[in-house]
């Protein structure tokens, strides 16, 4: 089951350059690690800013907030998520 | 070159059925022929909405615009479009 | 799976009162229809307002869609969705 | 009398760690108890966020504010709060 | 129990002078009789808007819904609400 | 002439606590002292929320101006101001 | 007493034309005759839009609504006004 | 003197086709004289949109309000202005 | 050229008050010199918050984004700007 | 390939003299580069703010963020970006 998730990070700019640092790590190794799993399916830059949009492909409702909440960037990000389904249009059969 | 585009239907409640259904055919098949040129790389239903969440792959602005602004549904929708581009945590070659 | 369903009415003033009055109704009998079924688990009305809040208990994000895009009213309500799942201090085991 | 209460969660990201571990574990009994008193009826996860929605059975304005206001969190959270009352469509005697 | 209701009001420009008339002195008529009964308790217009702000004094949610369902110009207004309760520095007795 | 005025607090997590406590103290003095005085003629609590619904009672904006400013909360609130008339259908003789 | 008031005009597209331009031709002798009178002290069009910022002088919040209420084009203007009064560091006796 | 003015165009749906085109012809020819008299100095699309980012050159604000108001597709467009002067940073002369 | 431009001042509630109170010393300062230069052309305070209306009358955009920026609170305040020209109903010839 | 690209700058309060004059030259002088290079197209003061208006003329999506993400103020300023194409009504060659 698919869902579009955004995320735009706000680091505040007095939090110790060592400490983001090591989240930013974290997130990384994270996310790519979820990446392979294919719970990540997509992640993209969006062009001009500290933000990204991804497509996430879990089991449920419970899952997303499982993998969301457990971001080490979680307490630093503006997050929206909007449900998928597969569009009558569609000639993709995996955009399910 | 990748673009979020979201697209949300507002269809007029006075317009004439068979007007507006020869439209939403012609929809139809114009997003599926771009999908078979790769253009229209992903084409995603909100669940919940008359709205889709769409991944554009076009040359450049132009092409997008070119693309976009031949919709047939194009006077009745509201569009928002972002540029993406590959982030740098991303392990999949094509999000580019 | 549980979703919050918030759906705001908005009648064009000239509209058949006729034509209007028989989607109401198909509105009615396919809510309690729904509700019977255990998918349309909650329905209030938010006091004040031609609005509703619902609960909605669906295999997945497909379901949604089909329930609501089906809603016989949905050509002429604003509506906004939120995938919910169980909170850590419930001590409700069905609100998952 | 039911409301919907949606609250969402801000930490300080500079708030001293013992200091809101000590909140959040008095927030989690204290909606427990609520939860088994039958006036926190539901409350449910935002999956995506660190947000709730929440359904409260009171007697009265005044008392929403009482339980609302006695939150521990209640200085971290921007919280809505909308007047529920039975739809005329709902079968369910209890969602009054 | 107290509500803070504001109504503003939206007449369609292209609705029939008479009809509209007669919707209006429906409107004046009930409010006054709601005042009379003591459930509108203040109605107060807001300068340089076709617009009022209101309390309402109701027994519970529902009547509140009850009441503000059956304004004759609830199709034609963008109504708010905010439940009240007495404050903790009033020092009026009937501002509960 | 009347005014409904709304505020909002904001207490800054990082502030003294005695500071905001001996400016909570004077904020109650100064409230009871304009309501004694006829000047602050309602003070509602919004239920749910830290934030009040008032009337004022003024000789003109200027005065309006005098006793807001004064607030010793002030620093510390979103406040929205609305000048008041009275409404045409209001049997209330005072609800100028 | 002054009020700043700005309004921004909404003439709908398929409205008689002898209709409308009789209709401005009044909001122009109205506001004319206020300017004469004192009371609409400034009018001023904002560039490049079909919108004024204006500044009215008014015994109290019931004149500005009569004031307002009968302009000839009212239906068809959004109106946002905010109540002024003497800045301490103005040098401008009139600027009251 | 130099402004940012973006234009959002919005034509209703219902508006005849004829009365449409001769407008957007007008507008085409007004637009290439005004760039040819160095008055409308930068005319680009927005990508994805039926909306355009222009500069323009005035002599002061009653010319951006002269030239703006007389777009024959004035009445059917929302437009935003921003007024812009010589950036410190600038290298290039004419961007004053 | 004339120029609207409304002052929010947002003071961090953290910053020294010596400091800040010399910075409102020559903001003062500063504002009445301008009034005096006739470019400050008025200052109103909007009652009920920490907030100006005023008109700027300047050569051009260069020389209001000079005035402003050289305001002391510049810093803390947030600033919007709106271009002004003679309304064609006006019948104050200063009014341009 | 064009895109408009708006900045907004906000300097903490609290934040160090030193470090942020040190970030403002080498903003300035690496925004002059990007000039001299030509894919910063142009740069203009939004008059009355702490705000630019900028074109960039970049290779695709990828080169606008690795250009905007390498700002130094980056990480203290709002940024919106609209990708741009040539205007059908445009006559500047350049304005592609």
């Amino acid at each position: 089951m698919l869902f579009k998730v955004e995320m735009k990070v706000n680091i505040p700019h007095d939090i110790d350059a060592d400490v983001i640092n090591e989240i930013k790590a974290r997130e990384k190794a994270y996310a790519q690690d979820l990446q392979r799993q294919g719970k990540w399916r997509h992640l993209w830059r969006v062009a001009g800013s500290y933000a990204n949009v991804s497509i996430f492909d879990v089991a449920d409702n419970a899952e997303l907030q499982d993998l969301i909440s457990n971001l080490p960037l979680f307490p630093y990000m503006d997050i929206t998520v909007a449900p998928l389904c597969r569009h009558p249009s569609s000639i993709h059969e995996d955009d399910r």
